[in-house]
C-alpha cells in the first residue's frame, strides 16, 4: 500500500444557489482544486452525493459530471452513503491511490437541495432512515434526532443549555468562514427561543438546507513531494455501519457505526483520541456533535455536554471541533459535508485556516455520517 | 496486486415481485450467494442501485442491505452509475480484494421497479440521460436508443429485422434459463409486428421493468484454492466515462466508453475479442446489443446486424452472446444487470450452464453500460 496525500482543495461559497445549475457547482469547484492541485489530468474521480435523484431529477452524475468537466473517458464512480456520501467517496479515492490502481484521483461531494420545495426536500432527507419502519409512518428525520436527544438529557443529564452552546460555538467558528452559508454568531438565547422543529430540537440546532460541491485532488505522497506541495498524508481510514432503524439499537445515545469506525481509523494511523489536535465532525443536529465526541472517545460517555459547556472543542479548548462552523454554521449540502470536513482539516494541518487557525495543529480527524448514524465514515490526518 | 476470484453466485427468479420488498429480494439472494461460497462473514460489501429514491423512496440502502443481511458492522457502499451500476459495484469489490484490504467481500446490484407507476419509472430511467438537454425536452430513453437505430441503419444498412433477431436469439437463450422474467421464444414477425415504442424500436425490441438482485462473493485466487472451490479468475476490468447527452457526440452509433473500457480490460487480460468464449452484453434495446458489438471488436464498425443474421452470436455460434437470456429476456432490474451477467459467465467458466452450456468455455467477458453509453463497465473472466 502507498501512503497517499491531499494536494488541492476546491470550495465555493455555500447557500442557497439559485442562479446555478447542479453541473456548474460541481465544475466551478473542481476546477478550483485542480488549479489549487497544479494538475490538468486525473486518472479516475469519485462523485459522493446522497440523492441527486430526488433533489434535481438526475442520476447517473459521475458521467454527467466527468463530462462537463471535461474528463471523459476517465472512470468516474458516484458513491451514496445518505449524509456521508462524501466521505465515503474520499475512502474509496483513497483506497484506488493506495493501492497503486491510479496516482492522480480527484473525490468530490456535491448537493443541489434548493430546486425543491421544503416538503420535497424533507422527504429526500428522510430516505436516509428506515422509510418502511420510521419515515412512513410519520417521523421525520429531526424528530429521530430529537429522540436521541432526549434519551441523552434523561440518561446523563445533558441539558437543553448544553445542546445549543453546541451550536454557539460553530457559528462563532463559521463567523470566520467567509465560504460559509450563515458566517454570524449566535447567543445560547437565540437557540433557545428559536421556532421548536421536534421537541427538544429547535431551529439553531438544526443544520441548514443547502447548496454547495466541495473537491480534493489525491496523489501518492512521493508524487507530492516530487511535486514540491506541502504533504498533508491520510494515516487512517475507518468506515462501519449500524442498523438503519432507530429501533433496532440497544441504546440510541450511542453511535456504534462511529465508534467502529474510529478504532479502525485509530488503528491503523497509531493515534489515540488524546493525539487529535483538530476535528470535523458531523453535527447535523446539536445532540449529533455530542454523541461522535462520546463515540469518538475525546471524553467519557454522558460527559460530552458538560465538555462542551466547559470549552474543551473552542477554538482556543484543548480539542477544537469544526473550525469550519460545522454543518450548523457552513451549511450541509448533504453529499458534499464529507469532503468538506477534509477541506478543513487538510487546511489546518497547511497552516492555512487565518483567523480560524489552531495553533501547531499536526494531526487532524474527520467524521461523517449517514442517517441517524446508520454508517460512518472517519479519517486520521497528518502533516508530514 | 493479488488475483481475485468468484467463489459464490446467487440469484432468484426475476420479475413482478409484487410480494417481495426490496430488503427482503435482496436478503433471499445474498443468502443464496453465501451458501454457495459456503462463507458465513464477509470483510466489506457494495450494493449496486441505480434509483431506489426514485423507484421505492429509499436512498442508505448499503446500510439498510447491511443491517437486514446481519452484517453490521461490516463497510457497506452504494455505487450508481445508472444502468451499469452493478458492475461498478463489481469493480469495486474486485478494487478491494486485489489490494488486499479485505478478503472475503459481497458485490450486488438490486432495483425494485415495479413499486411504481409506469409514468414514474419512466422518468427515473430517465435519470440516466442528461436530463436538462434531453429528458426535460421530451425525449424517453426508448428515445434516445431509437436515435443510435436509426443513424445505425442509415450508416451501415443494418435491417429492422437484423435489430429482430437480437431480440429472438436471446429470448431462444432466455427460454432454456428458469430465472428469466420471459423465459420463452419469440419469433421475427412477433417483433416486427409488435407495438411501436419509439421508431423503429418496437416492445419486443426493448427490455422489460423488472425487480430482481444479483449477488457474488469474491476473495483472493489463493484463498479459494484452500477453500477447494473451482477457480473462475477476474483477470481484466475496465470502467470508462463518455459525453452523456448525444449531442455531444462525433458519431451516436458509436459507444466509446464501451470501447474504452474494453480496452483496459484486454489489454489486463492480455486477451483480444478472438480469445473470449462467452460474453454478456448490455441489450437493453436491440440496438444496443449490435453497437457493443462492435465497439468491442468483436466485429467491425457497421458488421454487427450481418454477423447476427449469420448466427456468429447464437449458442452454437463462433461467439455466443447473451446465453442467460441477456436483459430482454432475462429482465432488466437496472442496478442488478452488470453483477447477473457476472454470475451467468461465471456459471458459463464453471461448466454449470445445463441447457444453455457452451463447449469448453475457458474466456468470458461482460459488459455494463449506463444511459445511452455514458458510461461502461467490463470484466474478463478465465478458468483456471
Amino acid at each position: 500500500m502507498r501512503e497517499v496525500a491531499v494536494i488541492g482543495t476546491g470550495m465555493t461559497k455555500w447557500g442557497e444557489l439559485w442562479d446555478k445549475s447542479f453541473r456548474t457547482i460541481f465544475v466551478e469547484t473542481a476546477l478550483l482544486a485542480l488549479k489549487d492541485a497544479g494538475v490538468g489530468k486525473i486518472d479516475s474521480m469519485y462523485v459522493g452525493s446522497m440523492s441527486s435523484g430526488l433533489f434535481v431529477g438526475q442520476e447517473h452524475i459521475a458521467s454527467l459530471l466527468a463530462d462537463y468537466l471535461g474528463q471523459t473517458p476517465v472512470p468516474s464512480t458516484r458513491v451514496e452513503s445518505a449524509c456521508a456520501s462524501g466521505g465515503l467517496a474520499f475512502k474509496l479515492g483513497f483506497m484506488e491511490v493506495a493501492s497503486g490502481m491510479s496516482d492522480v484521483v480527484l473525490v468530490s461531494g456535491i448537493e443541489k437541495m434548493t430546486d425543491v420545495n421544503g416538503y420535497e426536500a424533507t422527504y429526500a432527507l428522510g430516505t436516509a432512515a428506515d422509510q418502511e419502519y420510521e419515515g412512513y409512518h410519520g417521523i421525520t428525520f429531526p424528530g429521530l434526532y430529537a429522540l436521541m436527544a432526549m434519551a441523552h438529557m434523561e440518561k446523563y443529564g445533558t441539558t437543553r443549555e448544553q445542546l445549543a452552546m453546541v451550536a454557539v460555538k460553530n457559528h462563532r467558528n463559521g463567523a470566520k468562514n467567509p465560504l460559509a452559508q450563515f458566517p454570524f454568531e449566535i447567543t445560547v438565547d437565540a437557540v433557545l427561543n428559536s421556532v421548536m422543529v421536534a421537541d427538544p430540537l429547535r431551529i439553531l440546532d438544526c443544520s441548514p438546507i443547502t447548496d454547495g460541491a466541495a473537491v480534493v485532488i489525491l496523489c501518492p505522497v512521493e508524487m507530492a513531494r516530487e511535486m514540491g506541495k506541502p504533504v498533508v498524508k491520510v494515516t487512517g481510514t475507518g468506515h462501519a455501519t449500524d442498523t438503519i432503524a432507530l429501533s433496532s439499537r440497544k441504546d440510541i445515545t450511542w453511535l456504534e457505526a462511529t465508534y467502529q469506525a474510529g478504532k479502525k481509523a485509530y488503528d491503523m494511523a497509531g493515534k489515540k483520541p488524546e493525539d487529535i489536535d483538530v476535528l470535523e465532525v458531523h453535527d447535523c443536529f446539536t445532540i449529533a456533535e455530542i454523541c461522535v465526541m462520546e463515540a469518538l472517545g475525546i471524553v467519557e460517555k454522558g460527559q460530552a455536554g458538560k465538555a462542551v459547556e466547559e470549552g474543551l472543542t473552542a477554538l482556543e479548548g484543548k480539542i477544537p471541533i469544526n473550525t469550519s462552523g460545522g454543518l450548523k454554521s457552513k451549511g450541509h449540502p448533504v453529499g458534499a459535508t464529507g469532503v468538506a470536513q477534509i477541506i478543513e482539516i487538510t487546511k489546518q494541518l497547511s497552516g492555512e485556516s487565518g483567523e480560524r487557525q489552531v495553533e501547531n495543529a499536526k494531526v487532524g480527524m474527520t467524521q461523517n455520517m449517514g442517517g441517524s448514524g446508520g454508517s460512518s465514515v472517519v479519517h486520521i490526518f497528518e502533516k508530514e
